[in-house]
């Protein structure tokens, strides 16, 4: 595949105009402001085209798109004891494995190439991600009761993942948070990843102002130096939300290069607050975005987030010199790379992974191009986005999913959701 | 035009659904839950379709999407002083008029029916506006010297649209602010609408903190209370921004009858700070939700407008219960029609204007179809936009613009554009 005279951004988030990129298998060969010799096969003129790095969702429960706009307009903590959880009792393995089909479509519509995952019945989501091609970080969560059984089926699910043979999917571990577990639990954990010290691991830290008090009140600290105490932060860490860190528990997660998944429109949206983005990047955090579930946002959309994550960095500083659209995009891309431990992806660069997402710049918003990354980050949507690739293959078209039935699986997503609430219902 | 098998929201802002609509000539005649006897020609399968009013955009500058991305990163009154004031002094007649045509189709595309304009060469943008089929309140300003003149211009002006003998488009007058004013010209301003006692003024109000309080530095009182003082809010009028409003303003607001247009993007971009639209509802303030131009949004897009207001109604007050999908929706159409002071648009109802934004909701992001009006708010963007219907006329059906030819529209704003900076660069 060849895209002609498109416009791109470089490994420094630095827009091209009239470039020649080249996919041969799974990687970019080829980057050139001439034709390269070799033929490509497939040619696409790009000139009204904008290709990025494919979008990195760093934290989601992909799915929970089964409860989207179930429970509009409750806080946090109601929500998930009157809605979340009941819901999730009543589910079943096929309703996990077509909400994350469902879920994981959403997601290559919108220009997101891989995923970091953390949710129930793992080995559905698992299947799903597999079977769509796209790129994921699946992480096996243990909380709760059981400790023991669970840290054995997190092992052999990772040991199952790892047996696919393919680095496309990744086994992460993950602990829901420091609230729902216990020192024990978060010891068997870091037990059961023994045997693969590389396992990123993923946690929810420090998300409402509520919990990080209650953490504090139960702990004699913050919950990221409760979390440090126990040599959590030993594995490579994606933290997720990190509204109401404080400035030492930053200056630990940098230290420990722990990554913040920032979940702006979650947080926003379930009343947590607003994360401390200027402060961690000051502080050398790698920052990532990440839409979080579908049930509290409501949708899968990275671009959409990424705007909002710049509108408030600049609005919640008073300050429209942060934000720029070159480290957004970075922050939307590379960043969550990094996180997943992913380091050949998240860049448009000879060698790395041909993981593209690539925008059409023909509709009005865009118009006229004068800035074309401003033009993506503030004025584009999800609407515009024309071909997603993972790995040099294309997964989205222009309203096409080659790997994914999405008439069925909408199907399958409403009965799912239907057959829940009949079983909530009784 | 008859939709059949359709949901909308009805004149309370609940959803309906299998409704049938049935539209003769500009105004919507039917509503009900079975199909009319009357035959209304053109049938649409409204099952995957979900019909709003028309979106209303309070407040803009439309030919300013040829500002699009120029001069990103600035302070408010910076970036007016460095790059916008310059690019406006270099702006022909043709370039108004080939940006407003612009403005109008990408508000268009994005099921937005009718809009309040406040820029230079009022003219150009009321010839646009009234070419293209939508519906406008074409606001002519007065600022700076020969107020005598700007005066007869803008009386003059009002009285060619009148004469059109149509209700689409209507002359308002606008005020740029208290700090580019002084009592005389006010004075000027308000004898000049001494004619049209019914027609509507529009004014910025206290946008950014240093102008709130330098203003009252200059009056010894409020922006909004020096206005008050002169009679201003005498007419009926629409404020916008007003993110740094006192108590006291808000009460004088809702006392005077003015409407507040909330811009949380523009305002969140410039860093001017967030509204304080939790308190203006709470004391009964009309307030519409609204682009401001695309030189600081950067896109007129008033879905992605009232998502934005919505997600920060509940953050920056820590309440998700706050800015339900409902009462958003109502600001983003009905408010902004009676802020216009047209009372009979904004709402889907029997001998009303038939202004419709139509969107479909095939995409996956709507799935599983719990919540229909959360799922447009949050989960929806403007590219599942099907159809604009202003006054029973399609103006936009599915990428297509039967009044616009959009192709040589953006052509024409290109070279605008590239015109505008040759001459910049002398």
């Amino acid at each position: 595949m060849l895209f002609c005279n498109i416009r791109y951004v470089d490994e420094d988030f630095v827009l091209r105009e009239n470039g020649f990129l080249g996919i041969e298998e799974d990687k970019v060969e080829y980057i050139g402001a001439v034709p390269p010799e070799k033929d490509y096969g497939r040619q696409i003129d790009g000139r009204d085209l904008l290709a990025l790095p494919g979008l990195v969702n760093a934290h989601c429960h992909v799915p929970m798109v089964l409860m989207r706009g179930y429970g509009e307009g409750l806080p946090l903590h109601r929500w998930l004891r009157e809605r979340i959880f009941p819901f999730e009792a009543k589910m079943e393995e096929s309703h996990f494995y077509y909400g994350a089909l469902l879920g994981i479509g959403e997601m290559l519509s919108h220009g997101i190439t891989s995923f970091s995952d953390m949710y129930l019945h793992v080995p559905a989501v698992a299947r799903a991600a597999w079977e769509s091609g796209i790129r994921a970080n699946i992480g096996f969560g243990v909380a709760g009761e059981d400790v023991k059984g669970q840290c054995r089926l997190a092992a052999e699910g990772a040991r199952r993942i790892r047996e696919l043979g393919s680095d496309r999917l990744r086994a992460d571990y993950c602990l829901h948070a420091e609230y729902t577990s216990s020192p024990a639990l978060v010891e068997a954990l870091l037990d059961a990843a023994q045997e693969t010290p590389e396992a990123v691991f993923q946690v929810h830290l420090s998300e409402t102002e509520q919990e990080h008090r209650e953490g504090i009140g139960r702990r004699g600290m913050t919950p990221a130096a409760y979390l440090d105490s126990l040599g959590f932060f030993g594995h490579k860490t994606v933290a997720a939300h990190c509204v109401w860190l404080e400035e030492g528990d930053m200056e630990l997660l940098r230290d420990r290069g722990v990554s913040v998944a920032h979940c702006p429109k979650s947080n926003l949206k379930l009343g947590s607050g607003v994360a401390p983005v200027k402060k961690l990047l000051e502080k050398g955090v790698n920052v990532c975005v990440a839409t979080d579930g579908a049930a509290s946002n409501n949708t899968l959309d990275m671009l959409d987030e990424g705007k909002v994550a710049a509108l408030l960095l600049k609005g919640a500083n008073l300050d429209p010199t942060l934000g720029t659209p070159g480290e957004m995009l970075r922050m939307m891309t590379r960043n969550g790379a990094l996180a997943q431990g992913r380091g050949n992806t998240g860049l448009i660069k000879v060698g790395y992974q041909a993981d593209l997402a690539v925008f059409s710049m023909e509709r009005a918003h865009w118009h006229p191009l004068g800035d074309p990354l401003a033009a993506l980050l503030f004025a584009a949507n999800s609407g515009d986005v024309a071909m997603t690739v993972v790995g040099g293959k294309v997964l989205y078209e222009n309203g096409t999913f080659p790997t994914l039935d999405m008439e069925r699986v909408k199907f399958e997503a409403k009965r799912a959701r239907d057959q829940v609430l009949a079983a909530l219902a009784l």
